[in-house]
């Protein structure tokens, strides 16, 4: 795909759009072919571009709205209160056909609301799904899936998530048989909820999915599994906790080499050696959850997005849509559903 | 109190009895006033004393089993074949009265099963918790439950979490009024799934408690809370999630310094740096999940448990019933059921 539109929604966020316009500034050196469609308020966001010399740039539209959804709006009540929300319009963009994929770093349940009621999902799909991408030991970029769009999902539910992270996994990190494995809390068959079980049993009769088993926590990082499968309430906990842990070992690290005076005396270059293996594990740049299972691409950043995590989820949108990632999804769902009815 | 009997199931975990003989060695010279009961196979354990210097331990009784629970057996099956199995005498010991506490690092679904019915929970307690400490930056122990006895739990149970946890935190971690927080994908009230709403609603009308909402996983480790509550699904796959991410960060800190000629020179003292820290996270030394709820104490150390491991599990169990934390939780539990009447 030689030309791609994206829809940004430049108003969401707990940072303001000022991480949004830096991201984007960024994007059009990045992508060279792509337009971008801005969805906000003209009075905020044109003094932006300004300060960045995109005002006039032929492939940036602005299109102004002053209604916003807040961090804290209830999902229901945004979709049915503000139609002309800076969200909503992104969102409409890709209904239209008018863009490929959308961008927000807003209200996560207002996204995966309006999303859902607006895109709806590919035939067959039960639910979207929340995915990310998560650091791997092997290098290799695994992807966890539900993050929080779904707090409880049944078996049906787990195993399309299955079918759908393989697909994201092929096609997106170039993985021809995507390991994939439910998260759970031992490896035995008798282990975990009757949902995970009865998953396991569906995606294990499933030939078309490289299904490898149960795997515990301490493996989500090890690269056992490419595909990683759990309902958004235990894998929203899971991530934002081992970013909470990260955080801490990294704090923890860092302050017990400033104590010794050689350390101090080192610390520029100890600095240098930490950043960059921090920076292979930043969640910045894994940052960019796709909900998975629409028809069109929607990148939901990080609501504390920084401007290069919001580049990051841009990127992923854009790597998304050239890979015709919901195309895909539709073509394997209908193939595991044929197979399975 | 001042004479201890700990109850030690010698056979259970994956690296075998020799373990738990070296954490033995090590309690009995940590606590001189303390006797241990220790269940398993004669045959096997005398070398391993004698190895020790121990087998002529006055304050050691070996009380020989052949019987033995796999680490694979179901837990309802162990509880009906094995009635002669090393962590059921453990128990009994305790039931009767003979032992304070029981120490196992054998399969953990049959030490709650058999706990649960030969010990009994302490009366009004609905379901134990399974229940470790978790390190934070600020330096005082956190506590997590549930971490696997219960997979999901309704409202009631994870109130019933919240007042046992805040006992555990005021025992043994001298904290006068701990903070109470449940785990949620979300700190807004409409967050999370409907037990974990009703427990907040529970737990915010009961003046005993310290409650202060919910909090996220990247919370988890700074401190905010003292008592996190949350089901053992989400529990046990958010401690081995970290465990695991915490792994891959000091794997990743320390190839990358490999990497330099400058700090391969330096390996020995960045080495001795990182250790420090390590230390002060290492999995081991937070070893030992207690069983809360029974009228008894029963801690469970992992299963690849190493000898320090279950030597930080019997210093656990030690604490517990020198502090009678199953009187204290009894005393708690009797006088918020009679005010919620």
């Amino acid at each position: 795909m030689s030309s791609l539109t994206l829809a940004i929604d430049a108003m969401g966020g707990d940072r303001g759009p000022a991480i949004v316009v830096a991201a984007l500034t960024r994007a059009l050196q990045s992508f060279p072919e792509t337009h971008f469609l801005v969805f906000g308020d003209s009075r905020v966001l044109l003094p932006l571009f300004q300060a960045e010399k995109i005002q006039n740039h032929p492939r940036v539209s602005l299109e102004h709205t002053d209604e916003v959804i807040e961090m804290d709006d209830k999902p229901g009540q945004s979709l049915r209160t503000k139609p002309k929300a800076s969200m909503r319009l992104a969102i409409e963009a890709v209904a239209e056909g008018r863009a490929q994929a959308c961008v927000s770093c807003g209200n996560t349940g207002a996204l995966m609301a309006i999303a859902y009621v607006r895109l709806k999902t590919i035939p067959g799909v039960i639910r979207p799904a929340l995915v990310a991408q998560i650091p791997t030991e092997k290098g290799c970029p695994g992807f966890l899936l539900d993050l929080g769009a779904n707090p409880r999902c049944d078996a049906d539910t787990l195993f399309q998530f299955g079918v759908m992270g393989s697909v994201l996994s092929k096609e997106v990190a170039g993985i021809a048989q995507p390991k994939v494995a439910l998260l759970n809390i031992g490896v035995e068959d008798i282990k975990g909820t009757d949902a995970v079980r009865q998953a396991g049993q569906q995606l294990a009769n499933c030939t078309d999915i490289n299904y490898i088993g149960f795997i515990e926590g301490n493996d989500l990082f090890s690269g056992k599994a490419d595909v990683v499968i759990c309902d958004g309430f235990t894998g929203n906990i899971a991530l934002k906790s081992c970013e909470g842990m990260a955080q801490l070992v990294y704090k923890k690290l860092s302050s017990s080499l400033k104590g010794h005076w050689f350390s101090r005396l080192m610390a520029w270059f100890l600095l240098k050696r930490f950043k960059k293996a921090w920076q292979w594990l930043n969640p910045d740049q894994y940052d960019g959850a796709s909900l998975l299972g629409l028809r069109g691409v929607v990148m939901k950043s990080h609501g504390n997005a920084s401007a290069t995590a919001f580049y990051h989820a841009i990127k992923q949108a854009h790597a998304e849509s050239s890979l015709q990632v919901p195309e895909r999804i539709h073509d394997r769902v209908e193939s595991v559903l044929l197979k399975s009815q």
